[in-house]
C-alpha cells in the first residue's frame, strides 16, 4: 500500500514535524486525577490524542460511515447480560429516583439498541466517544476505567463477508497509517470454534464458559487454561486435550482447506459454515492485497458474548521500538467481529439486523506513541496562534487592544501579555517558547508614522509595515508558510 | 465587524450550501432514547453539531487557548458545595465498592480542580465535552439531562478586566459567526450585587439566597422574586423594596457612573469595586468594537455559587424568524464569569488562581439551526463518499473489490454495494441518493479494453479513462471540484 502509506505518512509527518519543533512548550508528563483509574489529558496529550482520532475518523470516512452518537448512560435492563463473564464491570448510577441507569460499557450495544428502537435495517457509521469499566484498581499500562473507543460497524443484510472483509481492510489502513511497526491480524470464527466444541464433545450448556477460557490463551499457557477447563469448568480432561489439538493451530488459508477435510468437523454443520465464510473472507483479503497480514488463528475467540461469526484482532508483532526505548508490550490495539443477533434483542418482535464490525484500541495507540514522545523528549506546540501583538510601550494596553480586534476579526489566531505595562523582551521570549510565528510590534512612534513593526520570530528580522497593510500582510505570510 | 462576519459567514454558507445540496439523504428527526433526557444523535444531527463545534473550537483556537480533557466522574466530594442550591442535580454513581463518584456537573469546577492538583498558576485553555445533570423530567425543549459544554477560561494574576473582556468578545465573535440573528450581552458584578444587598439591609448570611432569588427575574415578574424573597428567604419587605429599585435597573456605561455617584453604594468597598471594574470593562469592550452589543443590568446574577466578580450572559433577542418558521424561545446561549476563589478551595494549602471563563450553550444553538432546517425542510449529506463502485455485470464482485481497494488506498473515499450481484440501476440510484459526485463503472468489455467508465453523478456524462490513469483522473476531477 505505497499511496496509502503515502498519505497517511504525510499527516503523521506533520505531526512528528510538529513535536519537533524547536521552540514547542513543555514535555509530555502524566497528570493524576483523584479517580481512580481515570486521567486528565493534558494540552500536550490532547494535540497527540486528537491527531490520532484524525487520522482513525479520516479512515472510516473514506468507507463512507456516517457519525452517530448516543447518550453516556444507558437504561441498566439494557446493559445487563450483554457482556457474558464482564457484565461486572458495569459501572451503575446511583438510584436518585426514576429511571435505573448504568454507563456504557462499549458502543456496541448502545449502536444495536439504537438500530432496534429506530427500525433501521441497514446502516454504516462509526462512533467515537468514551466508555466505562470498572477494571481492577492496579492498572496495567494502556488500561483504564475511562477510555475512549472508536468504533465502525456495518448493519444490514448483505452478501457473506464482504462487509466482514471490509472491516478487517479499515484494521489494516489505520495500522499502517499510524506506522505503529509491524502487525498481525488473527481471524476466527465463533461458529468454527462451537462446532469444534461439539465435535471434542463439550457440552452445549458449557460452550460460553470454555469459549471464556479458550480467549485467555493469549495471556496464558496451554497448560493454565487447560487446567481451568477441567477445574473450574468442569471439562472431562480428555475433551479439554482434543480441543487443545484445535486451538492450538494457526496459519493461512490452507490450514482452512486442511480442517475442511478434518473429517469430523466437516460433519458439523456450524464449523462448516465457519470454514466455508474464513475460505470466502481469506479470498477477499487477498483481493485486497491484505493476505499476508491475516493469520487463521483458532486460539482467537474474543471475550464478548454477542458474537456470532466471524471475529477478529489486530497485534502489534513488535513494540516501535528504536534505540534506548523502552519495550512496551501493548498486545492487541483493534478487534472485532459479527454479531447477527444483538439487535434482535433490542427489538420487541425479535427482527434482526445482522452486523459486523471492528474498534481500535486507540488507548493503547496513544501509549505508545507517549513512550516514543517520553524516550525521544519530544516537545509539542499546544497552541495556534499565528501572532503576538507587543509593545516595547508603557501605557500602550489601549493601542494593543484596538490592534488585536482588528486581528481577530480578520481570522488572525492572535495572543497579548494581560497585563497594562509588560517587558518587551517577555514578550518577545513568550512567543518564542510558545512558537509563534510573527510578532507585531507597536510603539509610540510607529503610531505616529502610521508604521506597525512585524518581526519574525526564528529569523528575527523586523520590518515596518504600513499600519493599514498590517492584516493583509499577515495573511500573507501565513499563507506561505 | 465585517471581517469576521465574512469569515465565519463563509463556513456557515458551506454548511448552508451543503443542506441544500439537492440529492441529500434523509430529513432531520427526532430520535428517541429509552433514558429519559437523553438523545440519540442521528448522523444528520452529528453533522451539524460537528459544524457548530468547530466554528466554536477555531474561536477558542483564534484566542490562543490549548485544549484540556477530564474524566467524566470525579470524586464525589469534589463536586459537592460547589454550586449552591444545584447540587441536588448532581448525578451519583452507585456504591461498588472503592471510591464515591459523581457525574461532572459542568467543566469549570474539573479545569479549578486539575489547576490546584497540578500547581497550574497560569493557563488558557478551552474544553468540549458532555456534562450530566437531574433536570425535571419534563425537558424544556432545548434543555436535557446529558448535554455538550463549550467552555473558555483564563487563570492567572493578570492587571484587571484584559482577560474578562477578552471572554465577551469571544462569546460575540461566536455568536456573530454563527449568525442566530441578533443578541445583547448582559454584565453585571458579583461584588456589586453583594454591595446592593448589603446597603439594602440584606444578613450577609442571606447574600447566596437572595442572589438565586434575583437570578430568577428572567424567568419570573418582580413581583414573584419579591414574593418569594419576603415568604421564603425571610426577607422584611422593605428590604425587598430596596432591592427591587436596583435590580430593575440596566443601561450602558452611564448607568455605571450614575451608580458611582450613588450616596450609599460609594461608601461599599465591594460596590464600588464591582463598579471600577465594570467601567474598565465598558472602556475595552468599546476598544473591542462591541460596546453597543452590551447592557449592563442588575438583574443578571448567575445562579453558580462559584462566581465572584464580573459575570455576563449572551440572550438572542429574537428568535432566528423567518416567514413560517415556528418562534423557539431559547433565552441565553452562553455565559460566564470570574470566579477568583474556587482553585483554592481544591488546593490543600488554599492557594488559589483567579480565573474567568465563558461556557457556550451549543445544545440551544443546536435546536435553533434544527429547528430552522425542519421548518424549511432541508437536506443534508451525512457521508462523504467521493466515488461509488458500480457494474453492469453479474459475477464481477471480485474485480469491484480490487478496484475500491486501489481507490481506498489513494485516499479516495469509496463504497460499493455489498451484493455479489447488484442492479446497475440500484447503484446509480444510491449513488445520486446519496448525494456521491462520481460513479466509476467497471464491465467486462472496459476490462477487455483496458479502459474504465468515469460518470458524473451531477451531469450523467460518462468518458472512458484508461484503467492506469484512472486514481489521478479522479483525484484531478475531486480536486477541481
Amino acid at each position: 500500500m505505497p499511496q496509502l502509506g503515502f498519505l497517511h505518512g504525510r499527516a503523521w509527518a506533520a505531526l512528528l514535524g510538529q513535536l519537533r519543533r524547536p521552540p514547542g512548550a513543555v514535555c509530555i508528563g502524566a497528570v493524576r486525577s483523584h479517580s481512580q483509574g481515570t486521567r486528565d489529558f493534558s494540552p500536550q496529550q490532547m494535540v497527540v490524542r486528537e491527531k490520532i482520532l484524525d487520522m482513525v475518523v479520516s479512515c472510516f470516512k473514506r468507507h463512507g460511515a456516517k457519525r452517530l452518537d448516543t447518550p453516556a448512560f444507558e437504561l441498566k435492563e439494557m446493559l445487563t447480560e450483554r457482556y457474558g463473564e464482564d457484565s461486572g464491570l458495569i459501572y451503575d448510577l446511583k438510584d436518585q429516583g426514576g429511571e435505573l441507569l448504568s454507563l456504557r460499557y462499549d458502543l456496541t450495544v448502545p449502536f444495536a439498541r439504537y438500530l432496534a428502537m429506530n427500525k433501521v435495517k441497514k446502516m454504516k457509521r462509526y462512533h467515537v466517544g468514551k466508555v466505562w469499566r470498572r477494571e481492577s484498581p492496579t492498572i496495567v499500562q494502556g488500561r483504564y476505567r475511562e477510555f475512549c473507543q472508536c468504533d465502525f460497524d456495518i448493519a444490514g443484510h448483505f452478501d457473506p463477508m464482504i462487509p466482514d472483509a471490509e472491516c478487517v481492510k479499515i484494521m489494516c489502513e489505520i495500522l499502517s497509517g499510524l506506522q505503529l511497526g509491524d502487525f498481525l491480524i488473527k481471524v476466527n470464527d465463533r461458529r468454527l470454534l462451537d462446532g469444534i466444541f461439539a465435535v471434542c464433545g463439550v457440552p452445549e450448556s458449557k460452550f460460553h464458559a470454555i469459549c471464556s477460557s479458550v480467549d485467555k490463551l493469549d495471556k496464558m499457557s496451554w497448560k493454565d487454561v487447560r487446567h481451568e477447563m477441567v477445574a473450574k469448568r468442569g471439562l472431562a480432561p480428555e475433551v479439554a486435550d482434543r480441543i487443545g489439538d484445535y486451538v492450538q493451530c494457526h496459519g493461512g488459508v490452507s490450514l482452512v482447506e486442511d480442517m475442511l477435510q478434518d473429517p469430523e468437523l466437516s460433519r458439523n454443520k456450524q464449523a462448516l459454515e465457519g470454514l466455508g465464510d474464513l475460505k470466502l473472507l481469506f479470498d477477499y483479503l487477498t483481493l485486497f492485497g491484505i493476505a499476508e497480514k491475516i493469520s487463521f488463528d483458532l486460539s482467537l475467540a474474543r471475550g464478548l458474548d454477542y458474537y456470532t461469526g466471524v471475529i477478529y484482532e489486530a497485534v502489534l508483532l513488535q513494540t516501535p521500538a528504536q534505540a534506548g526505548e523502552e519495550p512496551l508490550n501493548v498486545g492487541s490495539v483493534a478487534a472485532g467481529g459479527r454479531y447477527d443477533g444483538l439487535v434482535g434483542m433490542f427489538d420487541p418482535k425479535g427482527h434482526t439486523v445482522p452486523c459486523v464490525g471492528l474498534s481500535i484500541g486507540v488507548e493503547r495507540i496513544f501509549s505508545i506513541v507517549e513512550q516514543r514522545m517520553k524516550t525521544f523528549g519530544e516537545k509539542i506546540r499546544t497552541t495556534e496562534t499565528q501572532v503576538f501583538v507587543a509593545t516595547p510601550q508603557k501605557n500602550f494596553l489601549r493601542e494593543r487592544l484596538k490592534l488585536i480586534a482588528e486581528l481577530w476579526d480578520a481570522g488572525i489566531k492572535a495572543e497579548l501579555m494581560y497585563k497594562n505595562n509588560p517587558k518587551l523582551l517577555t514578550q518577545l521570549h513568550y512567543s518564542e517558547d510558545m512558537g509563534i510565528p510573527l510578532v507585531v510590534i507597536i510603539g509610540e512612534q510607529e503610531l505616529k508614522e502610521g508604521f506597525i513593526k512585524l518581526r519574525s520570530v526564528a529569523s528575527r528580522e523586523e520590518v515596518a509595515i504600513k499600519r493599514e497593510n498590517l492584516v493583509a500582510e499577515i495573511q500573507k505570510r501565513l499563507s506561505e508558510s
